[in-house]
């Protein structure tokens, strides 16, 4: 990085590419003080800021690596900033400041991709993102009537930016990459022609910049960065993950699918702790352990299971529900969040309250890891989990460790990773026990061994549908986060609004390239067609995982260069085809690795897909042989069973990828 | 008004009221620049600012009813105020600014009233309210299915605090009256305990103070100084003004309307210039002439009229279509508004394009008042007219005077107004010809002798339905508007919303106690009932239109009340009653001048109404006979036909009032 004084301001510049310039008549940094609104309502948020103040420092005097920034000269400095190595340091000298806006500079025709984990665009250019973690949202897009109703019914129509898992880093076209460090609610607006602005709700520790010849390398730079999860389980590799909620039924029900010629991995039960009936239907039991009535001698039947091969997964989350007997010990322990007078907080997660277990308390990290995780989910046999939740820390409770909830909420995703990381790791399971959230923040691709897309809408809509899963694996994976999937199927049913047999069809053919296949019933499981209810769904099911195990060498292959270089399962085509500009916004196919490129069928009643194939290779179509030369968008038939999937003519896996027309 | 110095900054008082209160701790100037984004889509606006720099001037040096302010001691001032009489003159002196916000002195309890002709809340206390000239919207409420459904469809579902004529003046419950002298885009938030923030995105010419001892006075005063209105012309009083656009039809239709009992003062026909087709169903031919073949003979069917005590009434608005006479004649003189390139700007009105005539320019004024408005339209037998739109300057046109459109688009109705009551002077026919608007803006006082509500949806609808009507009445009433009226059974009918015959009734209901009765077939007359479709709305029409003639002496006091004093006819509760704060809230029913309290039943299926009567006067319910204590609230019936009205004991016009319990 370099520093240069200029005429009444300075210049900062990463390899030759100037970030920021400041000066008296164009400033790049303003600080100020605001009041914001934030209002949840079951984990979505109505945010609204009331900026008092926000004024240019035009006043700059640099010495050495240090830039002290003032309202006007022969005033005391506000900001002082500190080059160390490739980040910027800040240091508010006027307590009052809580808000700063920072331009950097940018190009005409550059594209941004990152932001967390996106659903709705991979390249953020022309558009606001609010960074902060919150539900997903139900259609995400206020034009549509799925998203119109939710807003009535419960504020949970969400919109394109809402996610469980922002991340204030951003990936640009330029070779560089720029991570704010902070947990603050931020803003990184994409709309101006000649810069970003990133907006923080307070004075941020750093801005670090990364550097990179190649979009690789600044990859492996970022996983590096923010860490790297463990090697897939051997066990994945067997088939997909069974999502069944049926109690002891769920075992007949797989057995049949297998008998049906399903490759099976795990059999995966949310309902392992029970269940309670709400108005919404019946809902998960919030107290995590083994329930016995719904699923008798489960201990037993896992153990058959793990013998035929099999493992078995379950489900937790971060709170416990009052009436549960984890409760009372939390609550007399004092391992919950306050409310503002000392007592436990409860949270209404719709008919019943919950105590938030305060991971910002070590002793509480400890009992939820060694109790809770260890003994009665590890110890007892399971195999992994959906670590759910996440991005629900309410705003206004008080925690141990005295930060304020509002700081502390875009960090709690983070910290729950590291709970079930660490429970893992008490029992040397890293890399055998596969827990996988939705909820993210920066340094979750340290803790967590696997990301799951969220709850889409079962459907195949724009913005909540199919095609968001790609963009979320694609967002997430350059930010270092290496695996990802998603629920086959999708996941949220409201509104009369169901599953059809094609989209279950064209989701488990998504997924058969991705570093994991896993189904779930989805929220009204009675209501939605199930894989093994229609036997043109089973069978093609059947085959899709037929597929996902014989390109399990490849998958392990990639699993190494996730370990190794930080390099995501799941890529963008650039990220390997940096001199085609073609490729910088596509967001609907993916590379699975280096060599293989798919495109999957996201909207209903399509027979063919249109495909751009990165220009300087040729690429095979893998049901039919042809191949075609790249630089070029094509039109291939991809009718149920037949996504249109390619691969690189000449890669090392050229035959085993030339197979799979005879699966 | 008094200036005073304080240790860090000044104190600006107003009969003792302390209304500004500016120091180095807690400014309440504050100065800055943005950019805004304005699309506008067929009159209705997205509008977003981008605040680049907002900052409080701290440095206060004060030279007699001089305050100068800059940003720190010892730096040149940036914006000067001088006190001149009741006002605060502003001056910028840096040419940077665009921006003003204004923190005004506010009470807890203290409510404000105003903003133009607010349609959803009139007090605005709590609430934020851009005053910017635009459609009112379809629903006005985006939690509703209609206002989701107009938002998709063509961005016009509204919210609460759009309409067609804002006003940057608010009445306090303190006894005074704020005026903000500017055109620009600017917002009243009163969403803060101990302050009103006032925004301009403009550095305006002058704030104005207004206060007085009484409501009343205050009233009168506001009166003054935005212009009064002439009385209302005799023939109003003779009955209702029938609205019907079915051709030559119109005629026998009102015929059998007057035989059916109903007292008539006028027919107004808004299709006398002809009608177009086009795919939203039949719309008005825009070129403002009697089309002979739509109505033959036209001249003389209006005479005949004329002599049987019937005036006739028609339509104009703003615009010239394209495919007109008078475009091209408008055209070739320059009288439009051009586009960037000096070319006449087209602005397309659904399926046609139009001008937009530039009253900027004297000539075309002159021109649009005397060829069109004098002689098509005055010499040609017209007693008035609906005077439409006002609120759709593109903002993008450019004007003869000169100035940004941005800044003439709030000044627009105004114009529109002046233009109208030009040529209605120009005949000596000021205070017999009538025309109405639903536009205004400051200043429309001065020139526009009644407005109307607009377009309000054909339901009971909290936003958009009958009771939107009370709210409008009452808020531009207090600025000045003596007369408001609205479209009995309200106009806008979409996406399957039809009117029921009960909603007509209890519109006539309502209207049976405003200075103009006027009925509106609606935008979709042939799905909607009409007045002479069902025998019971009609004889329950003529049965109104007869207590409103019955009630034309106490009216015509009223109009000399608005003339001499410049008091509305429709008043909230509070203007006589300033000592009872229950009154202060209260926008659902209203005072008919000061002796008549009336309470429209605004609700579907209610058979009575609950009303608060104001204390220190005994009330006597019309039907009843029945009176009342003031100062509690009471419940009556309500059944359609029998509205709760009530007159004060002991006033003057006692046996009226009285007597109408026997029509």
């Amino acid at each position: 990085m370099k520093l240069e004084q200029t005429e009444t301001g300075f210049t900062l510049s990463l390899n030759g590419r100037t970030i920021l310039d400041h000066s008296d008549a164009s400033p790049a940094i303003f600080v100020g003080y605001g009041q914001e609104r934030m209002d949840m309502y079951r984990g979505n948020f109505d945010i609204e800021d009331y900026v008092i103040e926000r004024r240019a420092l035009s006043h700059t005097e640099i010495d050495g690596n240090r830039v002290s920034l003032s309202d006007a000269s022969g005033q005391s400095p506000r900001l002082i900033l500190t080059l160390v190595e490739s980040a910027i340091k800040f240091e508010a000298t006027d307590p009052k400041l809580n808000r700063l806006w920072v331009r950097i500079k940018a190009d005409d025709d550059e594209h941004v991709w990152g932001g967390g984990e996106q659903m709705s665009y991979f390249d953020m250019r022309g558009r606001r993102f609010p960074l902060w973690t919150s539900e997903p949202g139900v259609g995400r897009d206020p034009t549509s009537e799925m998203t119109f109703k939710a807003n009535v019914k419960d504020k949970a129509g969400g919109d394109y930016y809402t996610t469980n898992y922002p991340q204030p880093t951003y990936v640009s076209s330029a070779l560089y990459a720029l991570h704010v460090d902070t947990t603050a609610y931020s803003v990184f607006d994409f709309r101006q022609k000649s810069f970003h602005e990133i907006e923080v709700w307070a004075i941020p520790e750093r801005i670090e910049l990364f550097a990179a010849p190649t979009f690789v390398e600044l990859v492996e730079t970022l996983s590096s960065r923010f860490g790297r999860q463990p090697p897939l389980p051997d066990w994945v590799y067997n088939g997909a993950i069974i999502g069944l909620k049926d109690g002891a039924n769920s075992f007949p029900r797989l057995d049949i699918m297998r008998q049906a010629g399903v490759e099976v991995s795990a059999l995966w039960c949310e309902d392992w702790v029970g269940l309670r009936q709400t108005s919404f239907g019946s809902r998960l039991f919030w107290d995590w352990q083994a329930n016995e009535t719904r699923y008798p001698k489960l201990r037993d039947k896992i153990a058959e299971l793990r013998e035929s091969g099999i493992r078995f997964l379950g489900y937790v989350n971060p709170y416990l529900c009052i009436d549960g007997p984890l409760f009372e010990i939390a609550d007399k322990a004092g391992y919950f969040a306050t409310d503002g007078l000392g007592k436990t907080a409860l949270v209404d997660f719709g008919e019943f309250d919950c105590g938030v277990v305060d991971f910002t308390n070590e002793a509480a990290v400890e009992w939820f890891a060694e109790e809770i995780i260890g003994k009665n989910m590890l110890d007892y046999g399971l195999s992994g989990w959906m670590a759910d939740f996440g991005e629900y820390l309410p705003i206004d409770v008080h925690l141990s460790n005295g930060v304020d909830a509002k700081l502390m909420h875009n960090a709690w995703p983070t910290l729950w990773a590291e709970v079930n990381a660490k429970a893992v790791a008490s029992r040397n399971k890293t890399g055998d026990a596969l827990f996988f959230m939705r909820a993210g923040f920066t340094g979750v691709q340290k803790h967590c061994p696997l990301l799951w897309g969220g709850d889409q809408s079962v459907d195949f809509s724009r913005h909540d549908g199919l095609v968001t899963v790609m963009c979320g694996a694609l967002s997430s994976g350059l930010l270092g986060n290496a695996y990802h999937h998603s629920d086959i199927g999708g996941y949220t049913s409201l509104f009369g609004n169901v599953r059809t047999p094609e989209l279950l069809m064209r989701w488990a053919e998504m997924a058969a390239f991705t570093p994991v296949m896993r189904s779930h019933e989805g929220n009204r499981p009675r209501e939605n067609v199930q894989l093994d209810q229609d036997p043109e769904v089973l069978s093609h099911f059947a085959r899709m995982t037929r597929i996902y195990r014989h390109l399990a060498p490849y998958l392990k292959s990639l699993s190494v260069e996730a370990v190794e270089r930080g390099l995501p399962v799941q890529r963008p085509l650039f990220l390997h085809h940096q001199d085609d500009r073609q490729t910088y916004t596509i967001q609907d196919s993916f590379l699975y690795g280096a060599d293989v490129l798919v495109a999957p069928v996201w909207q209903a009643a399509q027979e063919d897909r249109t495909v751009y194939l990165p220009h300087g290779e040729r690429w095979v179509h893998v049901w039919t042989c042809e191949s075609f030369a790249g630089g070029a968008e094509i039109q291939i038939a991809a009718p149920l069973g037949k996504p249109a999937v390619f691969y690189r003519a000449g890669c090392t896996n050229e035959t085993l990828f030339a197979a799979l027309r005879e699966i």
